[in-house]
């Protein structure tokens, strides 16, 4: 294989291309014959991409950014006389993916039509010269990928620092991390999914149909033709558009004047509003893109799938050896919650390191491209790139016992972990294998924008996303009290965890009990949980009684008991009624026949 | 306007029309010119139908059974040797809507092509003779009820006992009642919306360019030609398809044989399970469907708009004079949950008697077509059409205590009625106005076979609903230990009754106390509210000063004092220290300066 550079502006004839200014973009050719993931092979490869930074002298300060279906390598202003990228919110001087800092590689996707080889391109084969066409080979997003990573060799760069991707740039990335599971300390998958719902592929399917029923498709050999498949390609787009868009925000959008449609030159229904802007966008897709290329690119992403369940997730995943951050939105039912979930799942029975947030949205799959969601992701993408905020812990006394009891070295999963306080103490011991879970969005973004691995997790679904024994100790800190199903979360802590520390207040303290006796009120809850009866987030109210009787129901092992009154910071002696006389207990419980030393 | 019968077998000569059995199918004529809502004019219809059952002498047993966008009047079969119908669970002798005892009636829409007069019908005013094709007038769904108004006259009916239908259906339903507000008795609402949203009116509207940029669509007269607009009609039926299956139902349906699609012999593609499925589904459909009827019929729904707010809607439905019964489904995305109770909070608000169930299922808009959902929801339908349960109520102390508090004839709203006890001892006492509230599926089914008006409804969300002082009473029963949102459900309660009554547990009851003193275990509730302390559903521990101090704390006043000790069925003074002796109390609250006596 060799390989040359060139400026693409002054190789590209084709007027697709033109839709953005060229002027950044380099490109590179591999000569092949380059083997395909299918069986197919091409005999040489360009590929156009664009930089910004520089790259430090071992190249490890190298980010890969992938594009998604439609877009390209513009995914950010070079200078300020350029046009802004898809992802300038993330990308540049000072933000999350820090240019100052970092050296950004953004490549045209193998099979699109912004200047890495594609159907539209010349087949060498092709006598006289003709574009692929129909006759460009089908490809995966392994093909993109490697070609990618002969750029990578270009460019002397050997480990990513980290390989980003949104939607089909997810699923770039994850390939990344899967096929070349050495190539990147960080992988960051925004929005995308191991697969494709059967939802989605259905889209996908009709697309394609609209695109090659189109007369004027021509069998795929339409560039000498007076007509393009504009049609059908229009109609893909606008399929498109409504799934990356929520109902809401189509609601926010389009509602206020359903009926008085703006006016625009089209042959398609403009009868309302939502018909006029469908008619616009779909039409403005025919002049920058290529239809052969949807139909690749489309196909690509409906035949990438890393499993169906959490096991083969688990397979695939399995030689990863990278940091993971995955980000979805509420809003997204194209590449929905579940899925990158299902991710997380499998990531985290492994035992990668993985952060995962939910962001709280109305856009919809759009959100990771919106400056307003980008505004809440991008402080955790620039931790897991390594900028992380290294504000010491603040630890209550409740905590510091906790710390106490977990040993060194110790790998602990932190329940209702909050902003990371107890796990950031635990990191400053030298713990290295920590895990938190939460489900508040503010206390995630904390956590992970302190660099730990947080999950973003509802404690009342259980622990499925854990294996069994998969930690030391799993901690429950002064969270029990909120939580519905009890029973069964002390069945999946005793599950994950060889141990299990479990803080709460006691609802049987003293104070309280006479307070509930002499005044006749709802009872009270001791300190910072003392909430009015009727706006409590408390919904069970725990002695320390209580909490033993269930261990002794469930056999649970008691193995430490630390009970003590936080007014007096005195601790209280099992054989001085703590039941009574505490305000606060920390008991470490094990399932029965556990080692009483680990 | 005159009219004429015919059987419609011998008539039609449009192949389209033969793709089921049309031995039952009656057709009647009427000359015109018939007026259209949007100012066009047809000079003749003819309306083909389907009836089950005999009209009974006063002409008061008559439903009409409305159908969807690809519907036809053929809703049941008519004897064994008949082709099952689309309603065929719900529809027959001993059925919910039971042909032995109702006179049914199930018409072709206007504009369709099964047989009323469409756009592949002749137009009488050309000549040479040829079809309407795009000449057809837009109509709307005012246009297709009034066709069935003159059918309704035709048959000798004045007023209908019931208006059914679902999803188009529906919306002809609410037509129906709105446009001629005194011409049923009930009106029944299912998977339908007060309009479209804007993402189902962008399907639409990209289904109709598939069509209409069809090249075989020829302007809408292809009637003539070699091809008709086959491929754009398919893909506007594979888009449908989607819309109308939940991404639940369809990754049951797909996934398990992603890779594995049938082989069909279709021009579309077959890659994947769900391709090949919505090749077929989408080539079936051209051989029995019009696309000019498509276009108008989908044109009709999208124009359907009763009204985007709630003061839009109570203006809409002022006059109607019907029951009404509401029915969605929780997968349903196209129709969603939360249109149908946009709706319900127009009726309630209007204090229409209105029943509204939201139905947990999987199978997405198709849901009301369903066999499983129909088991669900035919009860309901049943008990709205006049069939309901007459069970006696066994009423608990607290009830009846409760019923001794309300004067005779008062309005009263339960909340968290559970399944009608005390509403229907309430209508056995000759009250009138009442309305239940519920949250759980099984009682919300239960209450509405009773023939009460319950709605399914979340106390959790407020009362947006109900209007200001809609019900002399409102009453929460044993509810409040289970509610969040304490504060502001106490609020909304006094801006909706005039007089509130509030009955619950007094978790300071005395042996209460002592079991939580001496025991030093949870507080535990009194009878049935006895849950163990990590599994109650309850999450408010109320004493009955607790929530005179909130009445304090809030101004409200207090009208009535009732506590007593459920043990021993002994009344407790306000002088006894209920507090302490008392395990229930039961209030009647109202706004400061309400008048003490109704």
């Amino acid at each position: 294989m060799t390989e040359s550079t060139r400026s693409a502006d002054t190789t590209s004839t084709d007027d697709i291309r033109s839709a953005s200014p060229l002027r950044h973009v380099q490109s590179v050719d591999f000569e092949g014959p380059i083997s395909l993931s299918l069986g197919g092979e091409l005999s040489r490869v360009s590929c156009a991409f664009e930089t910004w930074g520089r790259l430090n002298q071992d190249a490890s300060n190298a980010v890969l950014v992938c594009h998604a279906i439609s877009g390209d390598s513009h995914a950010a202003r070079h200078d300020e006389s350029d046009d802004p990228g898809w992802w300038e919110k993330l990308i540049g001087p000072g933000k999350a993916i820090d240019t100052d800092r970092l050296f950004v590689v953004c490549p045209n996707v193998l099979g699109g039509c912004r200047g890495t080889t594609g159907p539209s391109d010349i087949d060498p084969a092709s006598d006289p010269p003709r574009p692929y066409g129909a006759d460009f080979p089908r490809i995966t997003i392994a093909d993109m990928v490697d070609v990618q990573h002969m750029l990578a060799g270009h460019l002397g760069i050997k480990r990513w620092h980290a390989v980003v991707g949104g939607s089909l740039g997810g699923h770039q990335a994850m390939t990344w991390v899967t096929r070349y599971p050495k190539s990147a300390q960080t992988c960051v998958i925004i929005a995308s999914s191991p697969r494709l719902t059967s939802q989605a592929l259905g889209f996908d399917v009709i697309a394609r149909n609209a695109i090659q029923t189109d007369p004027y498709f021509a069998g795929g050999q339409y560039y000498d033709q007076n007509h393009r498949p504009d049609t059908g390609l229009a109609i893909a787009r606008m399929l498109g558009h409504i799934t990356y868009l929520s109902s809401e925000a189509m609601e926010d959008k389009f509602d206020p004047d359903r009926h008085d449609p703006r006016q625009i030159a089209s042959s398609f229904e403009q009868r309302f509003s939502v018909g006029s802007y469908l008619a616009h966008q779909g039409e403005k897709f025919t002049t920058r893109f290529d239809a052969n290329s949807y139909v690749t690119l489309s196909m690509a992403m409906d035949l990438f799938d890393l499993g169906a369940t959490r096991l083969q997730l688990m397979e695939t995943f399995n030689d990863s050896d990278c940091d993971f951050l995955l980000v979805s939105f509420s809003s997204d039912w194209l590449f929905t919650p579940r899925q990158s979930r299902d991710i997380v799942a499998a990531l985290t029975a492994l035992n990668k390191r993985v952060t995962y947030a939910e962001i709280t949205s109305t856009a919809g799959h759009d959100s990771f491209l919106v400056d307003r969601d980008i505004e809440q992701y991008a402080g955790i993408v620039e931790a897991r790139l390594g900028k992380i905020e290294t504000r010491q812990s603040d630890l209550s006394p409740v905590e510091e016992l906790i710390l106490s009891l977990i040993p060194s070295g110790a790998s602990v999963l932190d329940l209702g972990c909050g902003d990371g306080n107890l796990l950031a103490a635990l990191r400053g011991r030298g713990h290295d294998d920590l895990v938190g879970v939460e489900v508040a969005q503010a206390n995630i973004l904390k956590a992970a924008g302190r660099g730990l691995n947080v999950i973003d997790y509802d404690l009342n679904t259980g622990l499925p996303a854990f294996i069994d024994a998969q930690f030391d100790f799993v901690v429950l800190s002064a969270t029990l009290q909120a939580v519905s199903n009890v029973a069964e979360l002390f069945d999946e802590m005793l599950r994950v965890g060889k141990r299990v520390i479990v803080s709460f207040p006691n609802f049987a303290y003293r104070k309280l009990r006479e307070d509930y006796v002499v005044r006749g009120r709802s009872p009270r809850a001791p300190g910072e949980f003392n909430y009015r009866w009727y706006d409590t987030p408390n919904r069970r109210f725990p002695s320390i009684a209580d909490v033993l009787d269930l261990c002794r129901e469930k056999q649970i092992e008691v193995q430490q008991e630390v009970y003590f009154d936080s007014e007096t910071s005195a601790e209280i002696s099992p054989e001085d009624d703590p039941n009574l006389n505490a305000d606060t207990a920390i008991l470490v419980i094990s399932q029965p026949g556990s080692p009483t030393n680990p």
